[in-house]
């Protein structure tokens, strides 16, 4: 499975947006409003660094804010087949967020590991459409 | 800048290979024993997923372990010129941990920037030997 993206907490997502772009000559590959969050996309050639703000005090983005402050919140990997992504992570015993896929932004199916589960890390399979 | 990796703090390397190897079918790509921790590589195909474990409770991954519990610690973007990437940094406005670049794991170049700059987020970059 390949390195897809890594998700970025942030209450500020065009001061981030502003600060990675030139840093690290990535441009802005896609951006939109989606689950109440304010989502971009920056392009590194082999995968995509998402920048996540959300809009409202709701939902599992802001909550991380709360919680842990702004900072790295997931990372995601590349699939041609979310549901049999989610079928291995069951047999070797994982926790799953989603149990199904469920789309995501950008038009992409997308699950997640339970945290717990995967030595704290919050894992998204991916699938693009 | 490309993806390079994503670090992963954790108290059990070996564990947490047992179960990102089979989970991604990422094979691993490298494992030494560097500045008093137990690094292994897994290959996605376009990176990697580095898992650390600190070998004694000393240093900024036996820390982070303390401070945070184990999960992702950092992502590592690659360059082919670590000391223009510091110097782009600077430029920024960005407080560097690593005022220059300095030998990291698997014989690379490598330098971190101060999260606190960088929204929360602990960037490395690494130059490739």
């Amino acid at each position: 499975m390949r390195f897809d993206h890594v998700g970025v907490a942030t209450r500020d997502v065009d001061r981030l947006t502003g600060l990675f772009e030139p840093l690290l000559d990535a441009p802005v590959a896609h951006r939109e409003t989606f689950d109440g969050l304010d989502v971009t996309f920056l392009d590194l050639g082999n995968g995509y660094l998402e920048l996540l703000e959300p809009l409202d005090g709701e939902g599992p983005i802001a909550r991380s804010l709360d919680r842990d402050g702004p900072g790295i919140h997931h990372v995601a990997f590349a699939t041609t087949d979310v549901a049999a992504a989610l079928a291995t992570a069951r047999d070797h015993g994982i926790d799953l967020v989603d149990e199904q896929p469920r789309p995501g932004a950008w038009g992409h199916d997308v699950a997640f590991l339970h945290p717990a589960s995967t030595g704290g890390v919050l894992v998204e399979f991916v699938e693009h459409g």
